[in-house]
C-alpha cells in the first residue's frame, strides 16, 4: 500500500475560518470597506502537535513550520521533555518509539505544521490543541507543497479574451463576453498616474460611473492590480497619463476535477443546464458563495441548496467541507450563522444530505457538537408556549418577499422541526443519546399543528404575534412542510390544491425559495409543471442575456430596472448560486437520481423527462459517474463502480418485463460495470400537459 | 469644565489581550522559542463603534480608523443607514441629534478608533460591540495621540553608563552594574557578518557561553539590535568582522509618575528597601511580570502580590488593571489562569484589595461575570465530597516545594473558600444577588475543617487523595487560613504555635510564599520576628551582591550553585517580582498603613519599627500620599487630600493622651492637609526581642 503524501496540517478548523475572514472582507461597495454585521471567529495563533510513532530503522524525518516554533522529541521510554537545540531542519531518529511534540505560534497566517520521512508523515492522524489541555485529530485540505504552508486560497488564474466595444484617448471599454471573477493587470501598460476602472455586470451598469456596485482605482506604476478579484462581463477603464492599450484580464477560479453533463434534444433545456453550471462554478471558490458580485460572502442558507446543486454537478465535496467548518465557526454561539435565525437550521439540515451522499461519519462527528449547540442556543429564542420567536439580534429572513416575520412565524417553527429531527437522526448514526432531540420534535411538532394549521381551511396561518394569530396565507409555510416531508397525505392534498396550484396566493420571485417550491411539487409528482417553469422562467433569463442566472427575476420587470435591487440601480447580484437550481431539479427530480443508501453505496434513477425525445446526462455518484441516456425510446444506463436501479413510472413509460415495488415503479437492477439497455416508449397520456 | 481629551478606543480588554499576547510570546531560551502552553485568547478583528450625540451647533469632527472602516451617520429623527461616501477625513454635521457608527476591521493590530471634534471625542463613553449584538463601553488606555493608534506597547529607553571588563580583538565584555531589561544596539559599529551575544543575570552567566539561559544573534549591518529586550546585568559580544567598541545599550522601562520612598536610621533595610523598589519596577512594564529574564510572562499568583506591593509603591493603576484584564481574557473558560488552579482565584481575592484601595465600583462591574465564571468552571473540579481537586490539564502549583498536590488539598481548597466568599461580597457591593456564594462558601468552609483540620493536634492535614487522608503537617494551608482570615482566636494561636513558630515544620524557601507567611505572622501580631526575617533573608541577597531580589533564596546555597533552578544552570531568575514583598511588609504592617473606607476614603497608619529611632516613609494614597516620620520620639504625619488617624499600641509606645479604640490603641486623628505632630516615646519592653 502506497504511504499517503505528508501534507500541511493545523488545529482543526482554522484553514477554514482564516479563508472566511478573507471572503467577508473582500466585500467593497465601490470605495466603501463592508465587513460582515456578525461576529467572526478566528485561528488559535498558538498551537501545539502530537503525534506518537514508532520507527522500526533509522529515519531523517524534516520537520517544518508555519510560524515561530519548537520541536520536542522524546522516546516514550525516557522522556526528557527538553526542547531540541540549534535545530538544523531534520531530526535524525534511531530506531524506537517516539513522541513529537511541535508548538508553532503565529500572528498573521494559520500556525501550521509540515512534517516528511521514510515512515512519519504529517495529516490527520497527527494530534492538535490550542492549549486548552483538549486534543482533536489535526485538520489538512490537501496541501503537500512543503514549500506553499496555507496562507491565502490559491485560485487558478487565466487569461481571458475580450472584445473592445470602444476607445478613445482617455477610456476603454471592455466585453469579456460572459459573466467572471477576474483582475484587471496593467503591469504592461505605458504610463503613471491613476487609472480608474468602473465594472458590470451589465453594459448599462459598467457605463454608469455614478452607480455602478464596483470601482478600483489604480496607480500606475506602482499599483498596477487590485487587491480583490472583481465580479463583471463589461469594464470600463479610464486614465490621464497612460496608455491602456496593452491591458490584460485574469479570470480567477477554483477549477472543478468533476462535473456532470446534460444534453438534450431541447436546444433551450440543454442552455438553462449548462449557465446554471457556469453558475454554480462561478460561485464555488473558496466556499460557496451567494454571488460573485455582491456579497461574495458565505451565507448558511443559500450554500444549503449550492451544496446540494454541488452534488448534481461537482460533487466538490472539500468545498463542501470547507463551507459547513467555516460556517460551524467556534464556541460558543453568539447568534444565528449569519445572525439569521433559520440559516443554522439549513446548516444542520444539510449536515444529513452530506451523509447520504457520503456516507462520512467521521465529518458527521466533528459537526454533530456544533449541531447539538445550535439546538441548545434556540432554545433562548423560545416563547413561553415553547414556539420559536426572533430575539434582538436575530434575523428571521424567510424569503425576500412581502413578509411580517414578528413573532412566532410558521415557517421559521417548520424548518427548525426539521433540524431537530435531523440532530435526533445524526444522535442515532453516531450512537449517541437522541431521545431529548426526538421528544422536542414531538412536542413541537404538534404545537406548530395545534397554532398555526387550519383543518377547515386546509392552510397554515402565517404567524402569530404576542398571542394574535395573523392569517395571511402565504406560499412559505406550505412549501417547507410539503418539502420537509411533515404532511400526511389528506394535507399533503390540501396543501397542494389550496396553496401551491392556487394562483390567487402570491408568487414566489427568488429563485431561493423556488428551489424549495419547485422540489416540494416534484416531491408531491407534480413533475411536469417543473419542467415548465424550468424553462420559463430560466429560459426567461436566457432571453435577457443572460450569462449567468440572477439574484431575482421577474419577467415583468424589463429595461434597466431590471438590474435594481436594495435601492440601488444596480443592486442585483446577476450570478447568485441560487440562481443555479436547474441543476438540482434537473439530476434530482427530472432525472430522478438519489443515494438509497447512505454514501451513495447505491443508488436510484428515476426519470420522468417525458418530453424530451432524446437526452443524456452524466451525474457525479461518490464513486464514479453514472450515465443515463434517452434516445429512440430506450434507456441505457451505466456506472463504473456502483449498483443501482432505474425505476420507472408505468403511467409514463412502457417498458418490458419487470419485477415493480409497492408503488407500481417498474424496477431494473443495474450492476456496476455493466452497461444495461432498458426499452422504454413514452406514453403521451402519462405525461400531463 | 474642561472637556477630556479624545483617545483611541477599541473593544473592551482588546488592547490588553493583544499586549499579553506579544508579552507571552517574548520568552525565549536561548535561540528556542517558547510560547505559553495555554490557551490565548485574542482580540476581534471586525468591530463595530457606535455613539449618539446631540451638536447645539455646526460641528466638524475628525474620524480616523486603524483598520479598513466605514461609517455611517445618520440623523436620529432621519435615519438613511447608508455609508458616508469619498470620505475626506472629517465630518461636518449641521446642529442636531445624530447616531455615528463606525466598522472597523483590522487583522494584525486591535481595530480602533479616534474621534475628535470641538464636543465630540472618543472615549469609554462610546459603545462598542464585536458584532455579537451586545454593546458595552469602548476600552481606553490614555492613547491620546491621534497618530499613535494602539499598537505595540510604547516604552520608554534611556542609554545606559556601563563599565567594559575586559576585551579583545573579538570580544568585549560589560558590566551594566546592576540589573535591567535593554537592548543591545550597534548601530554605530563599524564592520559586517554575525556578532554573538551572550547575557547574564550574573557576571558568571553571561560567560558561560554553553550555558546562560539568554543569547542573541545580530548580523552587521542590516540587524543592529534585538527583536526582542533582554534582562541582564552582565554582556558578552563577540565578532569576528566588526569593531564592537561603539556599542550602545538602552535601558527599556515603564516610568512611574509615583514611588514611595523610606530612608531610616539603619542603611541596610533602607537599601532593601530601595532594591526591592527596583525589583518591581523593573517587572512593571506592560504587565506585573513574573521576572525579567525567565519566564517574562504574566501569572495570575505572581500579579496577585504584585498589586499589593504595588499599592504601597507605584500605586499604578493603570498597570494594575491592564493585568487583571489581559488575565481575565474572553469567556469561555477552558481552563484555570496559566492552568494553575489557584491562580485564578487570587486573581478574584485580588479585586476585592483593588476596590478598597480605589473604590473603582466601574471596573469591579467589569470583572464580576469573569469572577463568577471561575467559580462556575471550578465546580467542574469538585468531588463527590464537594471539596477540588485538580484534573487533567489543571495545576495544583501551592509552592516551589516539596508538595505532592494530587487530591483534594488543602490548602487549595482554603484559598477558594476566600475566592468564594470575595465574590459573595462583590456581589454585595454590585447589588446583584450573593446567596448562592455565600452558602457555598458555608458549606465549604465547614467541609474543609471537618475533612482536614485535626483539633487534638491543632493542625491541617496537607491533603486527601482518594479518600485516603494525607496526614503531612505543611506551612502551607496553616498559613493561608491565617492570611485569609479563615481562623478563630483558639484555632489562630494553636496554629501559630503547632506550626508557624515551629521549626520542625519544613521551611518555607521561596519568597513568593514568605509573603503569605509573613504577613500571616503580622497579621497574628507578630511583627518583630517578621522585621528580623526581612533583615535576614533579603539582607542575604544585598550580601550575595544583588541588585535586584530573586526568585528564591536559600542562605546555606552558595557559589555558582545558587544561580541554578528548574535542572539549569541559571534558572534561577535573579530578578523577581515576588522577590520585592519587603515593599508590602514594610508598608501595610511595619508601618501600618491601610485604607479604612473603599478607596482610600480614609486611612490608617499603625506602626511598630520600634527597632529604628529614625525613619520616614512616604507612601501613595489613591488621592496624594501620605507622609509619616518617626524622629527624637515623635511621629509626623500629614497626607494632602486624606483624612485618617494614627494609631499607637500603648504596648510599644509611650504616648501623649488619647482616645482609645476598643484594642487599647491610642488614636490620633489626622486632618487632610494639616501636619500633625504626635509624642510617642518607645517602650523597650514592648518590642519583644
Amino acid at each position: 500500500m502506497e504511504k499517503r503524501q505528508a501534507e500541511w496540517i493545523w488545529y482543526n478548523g482554522d484553514y477554514e475560518i482564516r479563508q472566511l475572514n478573507a471572503c467577508l472582507t473582500s466585500r467593497y461597495e465601490r470605495e466603501v470597506f463592508v465587513p460582515p454585521f456578525w461576529h467572526i471567529d478566528d485561528f488559535c495563533k498558538n498551537v501545539k502537535f502530537v503525534k506518537t510513532f514508532r520507527l522500526k530503522k533509522k529515519e531523517r524525518i524534516r520537520v517544518l513550520a508555519n510560524g515561530k516554533f519548537n520541536i520536542i522529541v522524546d522516546r516514550t521510554d525516557a522522556p526528557l521533555n527538553s526542547y531540541v537545540r540549534n535545530y538544523k531542519g531534520y531530526l535524525d531518529l534511531e530506531e524506537g518509539e517516539y513522541k513529537l511534540t511541535v508548538s508553532v505560534y503565529n500572528e498573521t497566517e494559520i500556525p501550521a505544521l509540515f512534517v516528511d520521512g521514510e515512515t512519519v508523515r504529517s495529516g490527520p492522524d497527527f494530534l492538535v490543541t490550542s492549549n486548552d489541555f483538549r486534543y482533536v485529530p489535526a485538520g489538512c485540505d490537501g496541501l503537500t507543497d512543503p514549500n506553499c504552508p496555507p496562507g491565502k486560497f490559491r485560485f487558478s488564474y487565466q487569461e481571458v479574451d475580450f472584445d473592445v466595444l470602444f476607445r478613445n484617448d482617455k477610456e476603454l471599454f471592455l466585453d469579456c463576453k460572459k459573466e467572471m471573477m477576474g483582475l484587471i493587470c496593467l503591469e504592461n501598460c505605458a504610463g503613471s498616474g491613476p487609472v480608474d476602472i468602473w465594472y458590470g455586470e451589465s453594459r448599462e451598469e459598467a457605463l454608469d460611473k455614478e452607480n455602478c456596485e464596483l470601482t478600483d482605482r489604480l496607480i500606475l506604476p506602482q499599483k498596477s492590480r487590485p487587491d480583490v478579484s472583481k465580479a463583471f462581463r463589461y469594464v470600463l477603464l479610464r486614465a490621464e497619463n497612460a496608455d491602456l492599450s496593452a491591458v490584460e484580464i485574469l479570470r480567477e477560479f477554483h477549477p472543478q476535477a468533476r462535473s456532470s453533463r446534460f444534453s438534450c434534444s431541447d436546444p433551450r433545456l440543454e442552455k438553462i443546464y449548462s449557465i446554471a453550471l457556469d453558475t454554480l462554478a462561478l460561485n464555488t471558490r473558496e466556499f460557496f458563495l451567494d454571488g460573485i458580485k455582491r456579497d461574495r460572502w458565505l451565507w448558511a442558507g443559500d450554500a444549503y441548496q449550492a451544496f446540494l446543486m454541488n452534488y448534481y454537478s461537482f460533487f466538490d465535496l472539500k468545498t463542501a467541507r470547507r463551507t459547513m467548518i467555516a460556517l460551524a465557526g467556534k464556541p460558543p454561539v453568539l447568534h444565528f450563522m449569519n445572525q439569521i435565525m433559520e440559516y443554522s437550521f439549513y446548516w444542520i439540515i444539510g449536515l444529513y444530505d452530506y451523509y447520504m451522499y457520503t456516507g462520512d461519519l467521521f465529518f458527521l462527528r466533528r459537526m454533530l457538537p456544533t449541531a447539538k449547540r445550535i439546538i441548545e442556543f434556540s432554545h433562548t429564542r423560545k416563547t413561553a408556549d415553547g414556539l420559536l420567536e426572533g430575539k434582538e439580534g436575530d434575523w428571521v429572513f424567510v424569503d425576500w418577499a412581502n413578509l411580517d416575520n414578528r413573532g412566532e412565524v410558521s415557517a421559521e417553527n417548520i424548518i427548525y422541526l426539521k433540524a431537530l429531527d435531523t440532530v435526533a437522526k445524526l444522535c442515532g448514526l453516531l450512537g449517541e443519546d437522541a431521545s431529548a432531540y426526538a421528544q422536542e420534535y414531538e412536542e413541537m411538532r404538534r404545537k406548530v399543528f395545534d397554532v398555526f394549521w387550519d383543518e377547515s381551511r386546509g392552510v397554515f396561518y402565517y404567524s402569530r404575534v404576542n398571542g394574535k394569530l395573523n392569517r395571511d396565507v402565504k406560499r412559505h409555510p406550505h412549501i417547507f412542510a410539503l418539502y420537509f416531508g411533515l404532511l400526511d397525505e389528506a394535507k399533503k392534498q390540501a396543501v397542494i390544491r389550496n396553496v401551491l396550484m392556487n394562483d390567487k396566493v402570491e408568487k414566489i420571485v427568488t429563485p431561493f425559495m423556488r428551489f424549495f417550491e419547485l422540489s416540494a411539487l416534484c416531491l408531491a409528482g407534480e413533475t411536469d409543471p417543473v419542467y415548465r417553469e424550468v424553462l420559463s422562467y430560466w429560459g426567461g433569463m436566457l432571453d435577457e442575456g443572460a450569462t449567468s442566472f440572477w439574484e431575482l427575476y421577474d419577467k415583468d420587470c424589463t429595461g434597466v430596472e431590471k438590474y435594481a435591487m436594495y435601492d440601488r440601480k444596480y443592486g442585483k447580484s446577476l450570478c447568485h448560486a441560487w440562481g443555479a437550481s436547474p441543476l438540482y431539479l434537473i439530476g434530482r427530480y427530472l432525472v430522478g437520481l438519489r443515494p438509497t443508501q447512505p454514501g451513495y453505496r447505491t443508488y436510484e434513477l428515476r426519470p420522468c423527462l417525458t418530453r424530451l425525445a432524446e437526452y443524456s446526462v452524466t451525474l457525479p455518484l461518490n464513486e464514479g459517474d453514472v450515465c443515463l441516456t434517452y434516445e429512440q425510446g430506450r434507456f441505457t444506463v451505466f456506472a463504473e463502480k456502483t449498483d443501482g436501479v432505474l425505476r420507472l413510472d408505468p403511467a409514463l413509460y412502457d417498458t418490458e418485463a419487470a419485477d415493480a415495488d409497492e408503488d407500481g415503479d417498474r424496477i431494473f437492477r443495474i450492476k456496476a460495470g455493466q452497461t444495461r439497455v432498458v426499452r422504454a416508449g413514452i406514453k403521451q397520456e402519462g405525461n400531463p400537459q
